[in-house]
């Protein structure tokens, strides 16, 4: 998970979400494909789940070991392998060696700081890709790394943690409903991609809802903290965007190559999938777009209210001034005044004031200042 | 239509469009295909309409049901099949199932909140466009998602709501004035969309008026009010934008692409089609680089404003200031002060008074203050 | 000719140059094709010139009946056509009729409101452009449409009013001089085009020159009307571009789609003309880089001068509060003010004031504040 | 040399470049090919001079006339022919004559606001560059336009003036050192570009520096006058970049097409140009990235000094105002004012008055306003 | 190493890194090719190493002779040469003559101002890459220029000091573990590479980390000198950029074209690395857009503080404008003023004062400025 402080912002907190910053940086000089996890231990332990199915069975191993998952690899049914837990590197590598996975592709794996892509190996296919959840809590995004590995009768998914997404697909495969009993290991993985997809439309739109609080905060009582928020919204938008950006085009790469791991049949699943893949990037620009003009109109609202303000003062100060002044000359005290002697004095220099007051309100009127 | 609140901004109303912010968010773990009526029910009852006609016979059927729908198919005449009201999820299916359409084009179709776009598929092509509404009294845009079914012998149009941009089409068919009776179902499509991106000249035209009146507005009397008519004319436009950018891509992609649907006749109607569209999204941008100069102008003129309005207080808080202190000097009540004594004490007073406003008054003449 | 109003802007008068948000909106409905003059009448009525030339012969032929000009079709002589005031739906219709011109393309020449654009059709090419003047008492940019027919024998040319930038090219077929009369009509459209382009010049000389007024005024004595007045001279720009990008891919296109109209001997020429109108674009560019730079440097030179006023009175504030405080305490009335009684009472008053201001210099001299 | 004058900004003056205005406008009408002088006369009389070599022999001759020069084309050895001073027309049209060259060609040499470019004709090349000049007194970028012809055994250069920036070419030929003499007109060509682009590096350095001098300046003493040197520069930089980014493509064209004129012992020279020429292009955009960020820093920085100078007036405003009331109250003249008796009156609004000081000073501090 | 300067700003001190403006400018006139060393001499002497290998043998020679590197050539193994201080401009010449490097390659060599590229030569491939060190005393980045030189059985790096980032490239090779003792120099030059990508990570590690800082400050307690950290920070990223954005280029290249040099078997690797130097740009583009963020927290924070000061202000003299002067008319020394002799006279001025500051308070609140 993302480390996240409270930090006071005048008189207000916000959450500080410093996914936006994290750089791998695996040691320098080690070589390339060495193993290394980078990121934060997320799971206890890692666990190994395997479903096996074909368009007549479906069978289901939970916790099970490395061994009975080699096993399985005999079968021509599709397997889908989902290790909950990559800290383990002892437990990749050996996964790398049954399944012949080059080592790049598990360092990538193990690297959890991975940009979303995809890379066609010998005789499998590496997607990288993000899940996100929605904190409601701190109003912050987390991230997830999946990989899957595609191959030509399996499917292997690598989270950091238990707890997915992908309940939907588990559903869809044991109720053996629709197409995805009868189809092979690509349309399992494009499943599972769809979920990822999915979800970040309800990610979109939690986050619309709060730019629509936000707004209405704003236009009815903006106040110093509202910055901060904004501030706040930008920068997980941002993290949104690192996430969504390459997504479209790992799935742009999976609709235009014609790797034989994928049948042409999947194509226009994919097709569609890459329409909401632009949507979500639509919708998101959109979104900063938005944050940006509700950032514009905070900064003109608040500059609105001390013009209002300072209006006030320099109305009263400057039809103030000159009477402070009259009655500062009239309180001097030399022995030779004359107006001080006179019967009417007192009430000539209130006039003299009232018509200097009565003359600046004029002024100011006709100058549209008031 | 779209949610809209009329909320109050310092002194004014601005209605608030929410349509920018939704997004289409099925249930996680659906699978493809599954078909969900995403957006809100317009129309309390689907009804279908069908225009049969080729270049000798035309005939109108009205609330008609799905089987007899089916009757035409066998003709060879050319049909337009309109739904008005896509929330009736079974129907939809029903449809799907007579004109053997694929269930991902099916889903695009009930979800309103999707983004203009062409498919293909085999057998038909699936159109999805946006209709724009101005609301006059609200001074919103609506939008309504339109989607085309192109056949060989027919046209599809599913709309959310009865009532659209297409009378005129209806008109001509009618009529049998000029090609459309002669031509196949793509020219129907073409003229169909044709109506579409005629409909958004008349927004234009309407939303320009609107930013002529508001630079006069601006011009003649800038108050507070007019920053959130800016901020909401910015937000319409980019909802405009929103459906006008990609239907260039989707006309641009109609008459590059060469589908076995669409003849070679109707192709320079599309180019033409295409020319209308670019110069839209021209209108569009120029429309939108006029609001951030407005916006500017605003907030230049109303700091102009505020500038003025200071220089008046500097100046005579710079011109009383000293002058108060002088009359304050002499309102002290030391026993020896031997000023106010003298005779001329009192007019040596406002001399040095005098002598002091008239040595500011040139100074800030000499500065160009004044 | 545009709209144009003068509106009071404080105390300066803008014009507004309504071109800008001018939208074609033909009515919703009508079939694509249909002749109908979008645009303000601006001739009384339609005149028909012609000029029949060879390398050898030349003729002209004003205020000319169609069937004249029809008689002339015959002959392999180039003959250039031009139509001034194209208000007359049937007199265009008439002409398509006689020339074989495509419907759409008629629309277009009817639309004066088009984007500039070449469109091959069978047997002719369309080109429509902008000719602008300016007019130097508003300040404004004035634009018309201009539809050029290439044909096999023949150049049409369509204006709103009579009054072009062609005459240098008259004189030239009059005269014989140099290669246009020995060259068909592909050369005698290219002569026509860089007749505009080369006005274009012209207009961006004005402009240059009013920027360096502009430039000069401000750095000399900015006052607030400047502020109309960039504005005002960044949407003559914005419509200057409008009506100048386009150009450019209509020359290109020329130069690049090898249509069997235009002879490779005018490519050269037409590469020249790609040139021209890159440095349009160029210029066009930088003038806009200027005056968004003009702009900012005004807003900064707004914003120092009332910064320097500020000061002023900051300062003179600051020394005198606590004088007048210090006046103030010795003018109150208390019976027992030690002070009061002394000899030097009101000098050591003086001494403090004294001091009290100096030292207030002496801090704002130390902060580099004076 | 480009119009520039001085002209007073507040109390400093900055130079004004009119180069970025100037836009070619040669009369409209007139054919393509017309031979006028375009820009200012800057030579007072053309002059010839001519180099002739090749492996084994090297002459030169200065100041002498058309006829020579035709003599030496009959040769095999490399000439290379400037031209000096492009004011005389009817020269460089005999130069037209004798050489072969196209008008366009020769009309394009004459206008001296030409954009860079690299047009192929038969027979030869034209390459349109500007020699820059940075002149220290003015602080302004001087352009000289000048134009190379690459024939089979010849290069022509057009300058507008005598002095150039091809000594260190001259040299090489002269000692025989290098390649130089080995090779073909085409490596002349480039070494002459070669020292063109050298010179940009030139400028860039001492453009460098001034603005390492400007930021210095701004940080250890900002002041008004900044601004328009901060506008200054980036006029000269808006000219540098009009100069140098049409560069690039002529060399990338250079490069990428393969003109028989250009051997391909000489490509790998261009490549290392073009990678120059990048170079250049670099390093300007870093610089307008710069003086982007000057002008930041200067807005921000002369807005923390207003602000801190403001801060000092708002807290002794707010500090004196209610003691300067209180003073003002005690100083009422009513006969019967209880507190005015008292014996410890005086000291008790000493009291008053040091209290509430106190308590605003203290209220400040916890503000952190102080 | 980079000039820097420690200069004050307000009360803060910034490092200035002249790095950025440093632009090559070799004697114009000079043939390219000649051999010039740009930059500052860095090292005191040259120093050459060499690590001979194969998959059976390793050889380690330090500080050897030309004589003795040349004599390396002829063995199949692989060499990886390494000379630190590319000053002696001998040195480097007499090189190129034993390894027939092209002399325009060896000038790139000796200039460290160049942008990373690579050349593909006959024989050989130049690669010229950036190191990057992170000096966190002062806060800056270093860059040392690297050249690398790919032959048939050899590797050149030139460096300008020594100390590398390669230090774990020479581990692997010694402990002989990993792949990279089996492969050829191109596996090699790759590992190189990859090592200098690495501590790119671990630059952008520091920045983040600073980042992060900055912003916890900013949040905490904004003060003036946060301004210049924040522009310092914008220079270094614009450095790194001007570093990054060119290897991106690099990668690619070496990943499509296909050398002779590069074998199949590295490709794979080119194609990860290719993948990090992507993730590299990503994130900083993402520190771009995070700065820029907290310069607009950081202004608007600033102004935020500032208009609640101001409010203050506004409202203490609004209150107390008015009461001060009731008390000035008060104490004006007319004789015949009759509130003066009434017995509550004292009172109901009090009341008077209390009642116009209420009203000001009332009225305050209503507006909700209080």
């Amino acid at each position: 998970m993302a480390k996240k402080r409270l930090i006071p912002f005048g008189l207000l907190k916000i959450p500080i979400n410093r996914e936006l910053f994290q750089v791998k940086a695996k040691g320098v000089g080690l070589p390339p494909g060495s193993l290394i996890h980078v990121g934060k231990q997320k799971a206890e332990k890692p666990v190994i789940n395997l479903i096996d199915y074909d368009q007549t069975h479906f069978e289901t191993f939970t916790d099970i070991s490395l061994d009975e998952v080699v096993a399985c690899r005999e079968t021509t049914s599709v397997s889908w392998i989902n290790l909950s837990g990559i800290h383990d590197v002892k437990l990749i590598e050996e996964f790398g060696k049954r399944f012949d996975i080059h080592p790049l592709a598990l360092e990538d794996i193990l690297n959890t700081h991975h940009r979303p892509k995809l890379d066609e190996h010998e005789g499998f296919c590496l997607i990288i890709l993000k899940m996100l959840f929605f904190d409601e809590e701190m109003q912050t995004l987390e991230t997830e790394q999946i990989s899957l590995l595609l191959g030509q009768h399996y499917v292997i998914s690598f989270q950091e943690l238990e707890g997915d997404v992908f309940d939907g697909v588990r559903d869809r495969l044991q109720r053996s409903s629709g197409r995805i009993r009868q189809r092979g290991p690509d349309y399992l993985a494009y499943a599972l991609i769809d979920s990822i997809v999915d979800s970040y439309f309800h990610i979109l739109e939690k986050v619309g809802d709060k730019l629509v609080q936000l707004e209405d905060q704003l236009i009815s009582n903006p106040d110093a903290s509202m910055l901060a928020t904004i501030h706040h919204y930008k920068r997980e938008l941002l993290l949104l965007r690192k996430s969504v950006w390459p997504l479209r085009e790992v799935v742009s790469q999976m609709h235009k190559e014609t790797s034989p791991l994928i049948s042409e049949d999947t194509q226009i699943y994919l097709r569609d999938l890459y329409d909401h893949s632009v949507q979500v990037i639509d919708t998101l620009e959109i979104f900063r777009d938005t944050i940006t003009g509700l950032q514009d109109l905070y900064m003109s609202s608040v500059s609105n209210r001390m013009n209002e303000i300072m209006k006030v003062l320099t109305i009263m100060a400057s039809i103030f001034i000159p009477l402070t002044f009259i009655a500062g000359v009239y309180g001097m005290n030399f022995e030779y005044m004359p107006e001080l002697k006179w019967r009417g004095g007192y009430f000539m220099a209130w006039g003299l004031m009232a018509g200097c007051a009565i003359g600046m309100v004029i002024y100011f009127k006709r100058n549209k200042w008031l």
